[in-house]
C-alpha cells in the first residue's frame, strides 16, 4: 500500500497516510479540527477544504456543495476527498470552530457567593443548603490509652461524628493503608476528606496536619460542542477559576447523532470518543490548576452534567440504543465512581458524580438546569427551555414536572443553512431591517463570515415585517427587494455584500434556509404548546420562562416572539440563565444532597415522547407559519 | 559477594544464596516450611535443622537448644545458621508442620442444610434467616417500547425490585459497560448478581441467560496456623467443598507476635505476609473449584474471619500498633471491597467481607464464633472460649456481652515446652496414669514425636492424682516414680521410652514444662473468673460453655476441669463447637445481615483489658495451683 504525505495549512503540520484515507481522517490523526455536522457522510457540507498542492479528483458529494469556481480552486469536502498522492491542504476559516462561542457563565450571576449558588435565589430553597459533596475536616484526635484503645479508623470516625455531625460514616479501603503511621507521625493531627454518596459519608483520604483549606471541586458542563469547567474552592464555595474548550469529540462528528454513529459503527468506536472527552477535561484541569498553583490532589470531587449521550461517552458507556426507537440509554442514573477510574487527573480517591438523565433526549444537563433555576421547588409553574440541535423543554413546579425534547434541527446553530454558522467570531448576530434598509453587526466586530442563530431570527423577523417574505417564508417576488438575487438556481437575500465579507463573497440567506428556520422554530414552539396542553396550563399561568444555553445569550426576545419561536409572553417573564447545566453542576457540588434530589427529579419527571405524540404533529404543522396559523396565540405581533 | 548452593532434603530442592544468608531465609525463598515460634530471634528452638554436607559453625543460640551429640551431628537452628559455603540441609520431622491439625469442621454439624446454619439451632434466631450475601436472580425483562423506554439499568432494577423484593438497589459501574448489547443479544433474558453492602444491594454483574444456579461463596477461617475455606452453593446454602492448608505466613514467624515483628521490622515486611495469605487462599480456591469443576467467576462473595492481626494482614493493613500498649489496630471494622483488589482469584466483581473485630486481641474470628453459637441472641448467659496462644473469652446474652483475651502462652500448642508439639501426627494426645502405670496414644497411631496440649493436660492431671507431683506442680522426690529421671540438670518424667519414639529418644515432661502449663491454665481460668466477677455472674448461672477451636477437639473435659483449666461445671454444659470462626463466616455468607449484626455485636461488646486489670492479677496468682488455691471453686475435683 502506498504512503503519501499530507501537509496541512495554516498549521504547517505534516502527516503520512496510506492510500485511500480521507482528508478528514488524516486531519483527525493529526489532531486538526475540521467542522463536520454529519459525521463524515458528505451531506452537511461543513468540512470544505482546499487542495493547494497535488490533486484529488472531485467526487459527487463534494461537487453538490461547491460552485464551479471553487471546484477549479481545489475545494473539496474533507470527509469525501481520498488521498492517493502527496497533497497540501488549506483548511479555510469557515471550516474551523472558534472559541468565542463557549458559554462559560452568565455574567449576571455572582458565583463567588455561596449564598447565591441557586439562581434566582429562592427563600429557604433546599438547593441552597451549603454542604459540599467533599469536605476536608481537620481533627486533633485524643491519643489512645488503655482505657480508650479503639481502632485508629474508629477513632477518626468518632471525631468526625462529633465535628461534622454526620452519623453514617464509612472508611474507604484505600485510606486505611498508611493510617497507623500517619496518625502517629503527625501527633494525631490530621485532616480527613469525606465525600457524600447517597446517605453515606465516605472517608476517602487522611492527610497530615491541617489541609482543610486545600480542597477543590470541579463543576463540568460536558456539552456536545464545548466543555466548560469551573474550579470551586469547597470550603468557601467560591468559584476560583473557569475555563472551556471545544469538545475534542467534534473531530469524530459535529453533533450527537453523528458521534453515536461513530461510536456504534465499529467495535472500537466508543473508545476514541471517551478518550477525547477525558483529554478535554484533563486539559481544562491543567489550565485551572496552573492558574491557581494548586495540586491535582487537592481536587477531590467532580460533578459533570451533559446530555444523555455525552454522559454515556464520558463514562465510556455505549450510546448505541439511544439513537433509534424506542430510544433507551444504558442508564439514566449513574453510580458515583472514582474520577481516576475514568482517567481523570484529580486526587486518585476523588469522586465523580454524573447528573442523572430523564431519558435519551432529556439529559443530565437539563436536570442540572432544573436544579439551577429551582423549578422543582417553586409553587408556581415555570418553564425551562434549552435550544440547540434539540430543544429540550421542562415545565412544572414543586408538585409535578413534564419534559420533552423536540428535534429542532441544527438551524439555530447555523447547520443545514447556507452561510449559517455558530455564534463565533465573525458571525452576524444582529440584523435590523428598517424601511428595507439592512444593518447588521458581527460578533467580535469582525468581517462577516456567516450568520448565527440570532442573526437568522432577526433576518426572518425583518423579512416578514418588511414584506420581503410572506407568512409562509417565501420571497415576495412581486414587490422584490433589491437585495434579492437568483444564483445557482436559488432565490437568495444578500445580507452582507461581497466587498464587506471575509471570504469576499456575498453572504446570503436562501429560501430553503428560511424554510429550515421555520421548521426549527415550529418544532420548538409546537413542543412548548404540546407540553402546556398536556398539563392544561395556559401561557398566562407561567411564572418565569427560563431560556438556557448559548442560544439565549444573543437572542432578541421580541423578535424571537415575532417569528413564533417563543410564546407571546410579557418579555419580563423571559429570563436568560446562561449555562444552567454548569450552574446546576456547581450547585450539586456545593450542596451534595442536590445529587439525590436530582435523581428524584429525573425519575419523577414525565417525559413526553414527541416523535409518536399526535398532538405534537398537529401543533407542528400549525406552527409552520409566521408567526403561527393561529394568530390569537401571538396578540402582540403586529405584522 | 560469594554465592553458595544450598540443597534441602527431603525436598531435594536447590537454591543459590549470597554470603551470610540464614538457612531460615533460604528456606523461605525456596518456599520450604520450617517451624518457628519466635520469628527468627533464636529463642524458641523450634527451627532445628541438620547440616549433612558442608559445615556451618555452631552459634551460641543454637548450642543452648542442642545436646552435644546433636551439635556433633550438625544440628543447628535454621534462623541462626548463616551460610558461607555450599551446604546440604535436612529438615527433620519435628521442624515441619503436618496437616492433621487443620480443623476443618465440626462433624456433628450438618452443613448441608441451610436451616441449620446456626448451631445450635435457636427458634426464630435472626441469624438463621436465609439471605445470601450474593444472589443471582434470573430476569426475563419486558422489552422496551416508546411507552416504556426507561434506561436499561433502570429496567433491570425495576424487575429486581419486583422479583427480589429489595428496594435499595444500585448499579455498579462495571456492570453498565456491555449492558446494552448483553440485553439485546440475549432477548432480554439475563441473570443479575446482586451483593449486599449494609442497606444497599449492588448489581455487580449481568450474565446472559439463566445462571442463577451457578453462584458460589467462600467462607474462610484465616487462622494463624491454618487457613480453611468452605465452598458454599449460594442458592441452596449447601457446603459443596471444604479444604484447608497451613498458613504460609508461618515461614515468617509461627505466631501472631512474631509475624507482627516481621511485618513491622522493615519497610517491606507487610507485603510478604499479605502475599502469603493471598497465595494460601488462591490455592484453596483452586483446589475447591477443580474438585467441583466450577469456574472462579462463579464465586461472587467471600466472608473471611480471623483474629485482628490476620485480618490486617489479609487486607494488607499494618498491624504495627496492635502489639504494644495501648494495643490499637488500624481498624476494627473493615469496609467491603472487591476480592480482586486483594489479588484473590474469584469473580473480578466479587466482594469480600472481613468479620469485624472487637479489639486488638479479640478479633473477627471470635465475633464469628459469637454469631455461630448465637450467644448474642439468647436470654441466658453463655460463655464462648477459644484457646490458642491467646485464650479469648466472650460471655453474655442478648442484652450484654463482655470479652477479654488472656495471654495463655503457647503451652497448649506445644510451645515453650520440651517435647511439646501441636496436635499433629505422632503427637501424644491421650495419657492415662493408673496406679502409677502410664498408657498413651498418639494422633494417627504413629510413633510418638511429642506431646500436644490435650496430652499435657492428661499428664498433669495424672501426675497430681497419682501423687507424682504436688499441687504446686513440683515432682514428689520423696516417693519418687520410677519414670522420674534427672538429665541435663532437669528433673523429668518419661512419658514414652526411647525404644518406642520416632526420634529414638525418651519423650519427657520437665518440671519447667509443668510450670508452663500451670501458668497457661492459670491465665485462662483467671480470665474466665475475672470476667464472671466483673459482670457478677456465678458459675451455676451459665447456660452453655462453648469451647471453640482445635484445642477443644482432643480435650478430656473432666481432666481439663481437674487441673483447674475449665471451671467446675456439669460436663453436660460444656460443648465443643469446633471451628466456630469458619461456621460464623459461613452464617454471614448465607445471612448477609449477619455482617451488620456482627459490627453491632463487636462495637457493643465490652472488652476488659486484662494486662492492666488488677482483679485479673490476683486471680492469676490464685490460679497457679492444682486445681486452684480456692478448693471451693472445684468441688468435684477429688485428688
Amino acid at each position: 500500500m502506498g504512503k503519501h504525505k499530507l501537509f496541512f495549512l495554516p498549521e504547517k503540520k505534516e502527516i503520512e497516510v496510506e492510500d485511500g484515507i480521507t482528508i478528514m481522517e488524516a486531519a483527525q490523526r493529526a489532531e486538526i479540527h475540521v467542522n463536520s455536522l454529519c459525521g463524515g457522510e458528505g451531506v452537511c457540507g461543513k468540512c470544505r477544504i482546499q487542495v493547494t498542492q497535488g490533486s484529488i479528483r472531485p467526487d459527487k458529494n463534494s461537487i453538490s456543495f461547491l460552485s464551479k469556481e471553487e471546484i477549479i480552486e481545489g475545494y473539496l469536502l474533507a470527509c469525501q476527498a481520498k488521498i492517493y498522492e502527496n497533497v497540501e491542504v488549506v483548511i479555510p476559516p469557515e471550516s474551523r470552530l472558534e472559541t468565542e462561542q463557549i458559554l462559560m457563565e452568565q455574567p449576571a450571576v455572582d458565583y463567588s457567593d455561596p449564598e447565591k449558588v441557586s439562581v434566582p435565589k429562592i427563600p429557604q430553597d433546599p438547593m441552597t443548603l451549603f454542604e459540599p459533596l467533599s469536605q476536608k475536616i481537620y481533627l486533633e484526635l485524643p491519643q489512645p490509652s488503655l482505657e480508650d484503645n479503639m481502632g485508629d479508623m474508629e477513632r477518626i470516625i468518632r471525631e468526625l461524628r462529633k465535628k461534622a455531625g454526620y452519623q453514617n460514616l464509612e472508611a474507604s479501603f484505600d485510606c486505611l493503608h498508611d493510617l497507623t503511621s500517619k496518625l502517629r507521625d503527625n501527633s494525631w493531627k490530621v485532616t480527613a476528606t469525606i465525600t457524600k454518596d447517597s446517605d453515606l459519608w465516605r472517608v476517602i483520604q487522611i492527610e497530615a496536619g491541617d489541609t482543610s483549606d486545600q480542597n477543590y471541586g470541579l463543576a463540568i458542563d460536558v456539552g456536545t460542542t464545548t466543555v466548560v469547567a469551573q474550579l470551586v474552592h469547597m470550603k468557601s464555595g467560591n468559584v476560583v477559576g473557569v475555563t472551556g474548550s471545544h469538545n475534542l469529540q467534534a473531530r469524530y462528528g459535529e453533533d450527537v447523532i453523528s458521534r453515536m454513529i461513530f461510536a456504534c459503527g465499529s467495535q472500537e468506536g466508543l473508545d476514541p470518543l471517551h478518550k477525547a472527552i477525558i483529554k478535554n477535561i484533563n486539559s481544562l484541569i491543567k489550565t485551572l490548576i496552573s492558574e491557581k498553583e494548586i495540586d491535582v490532589d487537592q481536587i477531590t470531587a467532580i460533578v459533570a452534567a451533559g446530555n444523555t449521550t455525552m454522559s454515556h461517552l464520558l463514562l465510556s458507556l455505549t450510546p448505541c440504543s439511544i439513537r433509534l426507537a424506542p430510544y433507551v440509554p444504558t442508564a439514566n442514573v449513574f453510580p458515583q465512581i472514582r474520577a481516576a477510574a475514568l482517567g481523570i487527573d484529580v486526587n486518585p480517591n476523588g469522586i465523580i458524580e454524573t447528573m442523572p438523565a430523564v431519558a435519551s433526549y432529556v439529559g443530565g444537563d437539563i436536570v442540572a438546569g432544573v436544579i439551577a433555576c429551582g423549578i422543582a421547588d417553586k409553587p408556581e409553574t415555570n418553564v425551562l427551555i434549552d435550544v440547540g440541535t434539540n430543544g429540550e423543554i421542562v415545565m412544572g413546579n414543586n408538585e409535578w414536572l413534564v419534559c420533552c425534547s423536540a428535534s429542532a434541527g441544527p438551524a439555530f446553530e447555523g447547520g443545514g443553512i447556507k452561510n449559517g454558522m455558530r455564534a463565533a467570531r465573525g458571525a452576524i448576530e444582529r440584523v435590523e431591517i428598517e424601511n428595507g434598509n439592512v444593518t447588521y453587526h458581527t460578533i467580535g466586530k469582525a468581517k462577516p463570515r456567516g450568520i448565527c442563530g440570532s442573526g437568522l431570527i432577526d433576518c426572518i423577523y425583518g423579512f416578514v415585517q418588511n414584506g420581503i417574505i410572506n407568512h409562509e417564508g417565501k420571497f415576495n417576488l412581486s414587490d422584490r427587494h433589491k437585495r434579492i438575487i437568483e444564483k445557482d438556481g436559488e432565490i437568495q437575500f444578500i445580507v452582507a455584500y461581497s466587498k464587506d465579507t471575509e471570504s469576499g463573497k456575498d453572504l446570503t440567506i436562501t429560501e430553503s434556509g428560511i424554510a429550515n428556520v421555520i421548521r426549527s422554530k415550529g418544532a420548538v414552539f409546537a413542543a412548548i404548546k404540546s407540553l402546556m396542553d398536556y398539563v392544561g396550563v395556559k401561557f398566562d399561568e407561567i411564572g418565569t420562562f427560563f431560556v438556557a444555553g448559548g442560544f439565549g445569550t444573543y437572542l432578541d426576545i421580541p423578535k424571537a416572539i415575532g417569528i413564533g419561536l417563543l410564546p407571546d409572553l410579557d418579555p419580563q417573564k423571559i429570563q436568560f440563565i446562561g449555562n444552567s447545566s454548569l450552574m446546576g453542576a456547581r450547585i450539586a457540588l456545593l450542596s451534595g444532597h442536590a445529587i439525590e434530589r436530582s435523581a428524584k427529579i429525573a425519575s419523577g419527571m414525565t417525559n413526553i415522547e414527541l416523535s409518536t405524540y399526535q398532538p405534537f404533529m398537529d401543533e407542528y404543522v400549525a406552527a409552520m407559519f409566521l408567526p403561527h396559523t393561529d394568530r390569537r396565540l401571538f396578540p402582540s405581533v403586529n405584522y
